[in-house]
């Protein structure tokens, strides 16, 4: 009998994060001022985060110990397991193993609630009482909902109209765990308000929502605002998915050959990639991959520059790779790969030749999808689709070259609420998209005269 | 840090099934053959099942074996985590501690695979191609999808129209997993035809689904019917579920007071409780209770007799508790509760003594639900709720006698399908639904002259 999952106990769960700051060839660029041009202060961020995530953002410790009260939440479903994909190994003919950190356990069936957890917690401490936060498709708006009920804080999710309506599932979600989720635009912000004036029927926006949520978390004493991905303690909270799947490989004797994730803002690849990259860092020789979209093809095709962070420009101005802060991807099911930008840590790992990056078009991955559920049994989310089309690729490769390749990927979550996604394909309605050379040269026009990079 | 999942190594997987049937007290009522009235043979069951599998139907072996490609199928997502409610708990101040079987983690989200990977596989060695089966709302479909997948069989599932119309999620999981999923009634059966020339907008029934799968297992040499519930060799295959749970405990040194499960057909109620009715017989003393709805009163109104399993009268006779086969349950959104009989063995097991027997307001099963969800994270499945509703009683009795009782119940699936029942409860549309007298009395006179029970 081959064993299919290798679990960590409860009491070997990891108590530190990693910290990348700490160890990275490259400082990052800082954030800045986009009024003055000049790096932000902690100040200038304490109306929309309370002052220990603020710390975190900017900590170069290595490691950052993980208080007891969020161990105690992430066991809800932590350690997720690292399962090796034998049927889909078979059903390729590869001398590849493939591996899998299953992180759909979770009550939001996602990796989402590793930082929604802890956002809510260190929000918690700091006396702060309710949170506000944009969701699209609403992964993260049901994970920080899910976070909130656990820490008795308020929740206040700001849903894209659009998705608001055609994905009401997520949204009953966000109400089960007590979280109040309101379509966007909304009639509860002057932003809000204003766009509603001039256009009643607004599908809404990522960026649009963005704006809201942060208006109410600046107005009140008691409220901040919470981001899901992108920003360097998101990052830091996820990497408790790489420390665990380091320790369940030690525990077989085994170590990755390649490290695969899917990469929208960058916090499952993250995640997963982060302590390997340390290692990398180190003298270890291993090839870590980022996947995605050629719809929206941030890491391969995108620059490194500094842009807004949301479509409205109201952020501070992040060093990333970015396809401008204006660049509207068309429309495919991955919706959490959807982003012009990314991870300002991610980007800079990439430039300095630690990381690679890949685009997959959607009916490649959606086919991956479908391999996946027959072979391995999960229906995976869009998004983690394209780390399967790229570990299928890889274990191809190693058969090919008759290599026994150890591949790692993140299975960032399951795709029960994405069904309608699956529909489109089997019904033959979904089509590729390759960004064409003029839209994007179009969408990086708007950056030019930025301050520089370094 | 409490420790809060009793995981059991893959290495310490139950290697066979219990069978109930070597240890009660009082053996099952044969089934009949109607017509005759006398015991149905092996030979009546052939053209239905595979003959493998009517053996275990039969069979009063204490335990069967289970094979090696059914376990490596399991290990899927088997075993499955014991976890303890401590949140719950503490919400409500009670001296008892709640542990839960945590069968949501099958990629169908429930208990069902656990017989269906069973079944596809004893009809697959016994050379059958093709599994026909119906589904209401598609939990059971789902899970047999999945199973025929896994072992190369076609899988036809005859979907009740209205939640065909209604769920598309879950039989779009059918269709990821291969399976043909079709509204019932259908074009493809003479039963569905001759239904549709007189009704063409008929909605469908559970009763006309499954003479539509019996009529085309029937008619073809290489496919047989699959039932997901109430026989013999379902409850069977399900008791691994209960033995984990042994196991479990033992790890801890604990052992509960009480064992709830939701009852429906019985599957995940006998597969946890059975191997606890075991240990009863032979001394222990422990409470097992089965939990239904008020709106569909088997076991706690229901009459031991001989009955239909379907509504059109084509199953052979069965001993049970029921409400009479034209029973037509109002609609509570735990559709997987709705049905008129209980699994034989379990009837008799309630008969005698073995069991004990709740019913409870969907209201009350809805508002347990929530309370979960915001204490323990997940959403449960509306018929979880009726296992979750219990526990919350009992753990309050133990808080009123002062005692530290011990309580398990079987979290049977997980409710993210089945949000739009929650959505309901939410906005005030659901109401409580007690069975008034007359309507069961109508519906017994119903089975008035059956071959009597002994």
């Amino acid at each position: 009998m081959k064993l299919k999952k290798i679990t960590l106990p409860e009491q070997e769960i990891p108590r530190r994060w990693y910290n990348i700051q700490a160890d990275m060839p490259n400082p990052l660029n800082p954030p800045l001022n986009p009024s003055t041009g000049k790096p932000i202060s902690p100040e200038d961020l304490a109306p929309i985060f309370p002052l220990n995530l603020i710390e975190q953002e900017v900590s170069t410790e290595q490691y950052i110990e993980i208080p007891e009260e969020v161990l105690e939440k992430l066991l809800f479903y932590r350690p997720t397991p690292l399962k090796r994909a034998y049927n889909l190994e078979k059903y390729l003919g590869t001398p590849a193993k493939i591996y899998y950190k299953d992180e759909s356990v979770s009550p939001a069936g996602s990796h989402k609630p590793n930082t929604a957890i802890a956002q809510a917690y260190y929000n918690k401490v700091f006396g702060i009482k309710k949170l506000t936060t944009e969701t699209g498709a609403g992964q993260w708006g049901s994970a920080l909902a899910f976070a909130c009920s656990q820490f008795g804080l308020e929740c206040k999710v700001y849903m894209v109209r659009v998705s608001y309506e055609q994905k009401p599932y997520r949204r009953l979600m966000m109400q089960a765990w007590g979280g109040n989720c309101i379509p966007s635009p909304s009639r509860e912000t002057n932003f809000g308000r204003k766009i509603l004036a001039s256009d009643p029927n607004c599908p809404g926006s990522l960026g649009i929502a963005i704006s809201e949520a942060i208006e109410e978390a600046v107005e009140a004493e008691d409220t901040r605002y919470s981001l899901g991905s992108v920003l360097n303690h998101v990052m830091l909270h996820q990497t408790i998915i790489g420390l665990e799947t380091q320790k369940q490989f030690a525990a077989i004797n085994e170590y990755p050959d390649i490290v695969i994730g899917c990469v929208g803002g960058g916090s499952n690849f993250a995640g997963l990639a982060f302590p390997f990259v340390r290692d990398k860092i180190y003298g270890k020789d291993l090839r870590i991959i980022g996947v995605e979209p050629t719809a929206c093809p941030t890491l391969t095709r995108g620059q490194f520059a500094y842009d807004f962070g949301d479509t409205a420009a109201m952020t501070p101005l992040l060093a990333m790779h970015t396809l401008g802060h204006k660049f509207l991807p068309p429309s495919i099911h991955a919706g959490g790969l959807r982003y012009h930008g990314i991870s300002p840590l991610v980007s800079q790992l990439l430039r300095d030749g630690l990381l690679e990056a890949e685009a997959y078009d959607q009916l490649k991955t959606y086919e991956a999808g479908v391999t996946w559920a027959r072979t391995e049994g999960g229906i995976p989310a869009p998004e983690t689709c394209h780390a399967i089309a790229a570990s299928i690729n890889e274990a191809l490769k190693a058969k090919e070259e008759a290599k026994e390749k150890i591949i790692v990927f993140n299975y960032s979550g399951h795709g029960l609420l994405d069904l309608p996604g699956y529909a489109s394909y089997f019904e033959g309605k979904l089509t590729d998209f390759v960004l064409p050379e003029e839209g994007l040269e179009k969408s990086l026009a708007e950056i030019k005269g930025y301050p520089p990079v370094k």
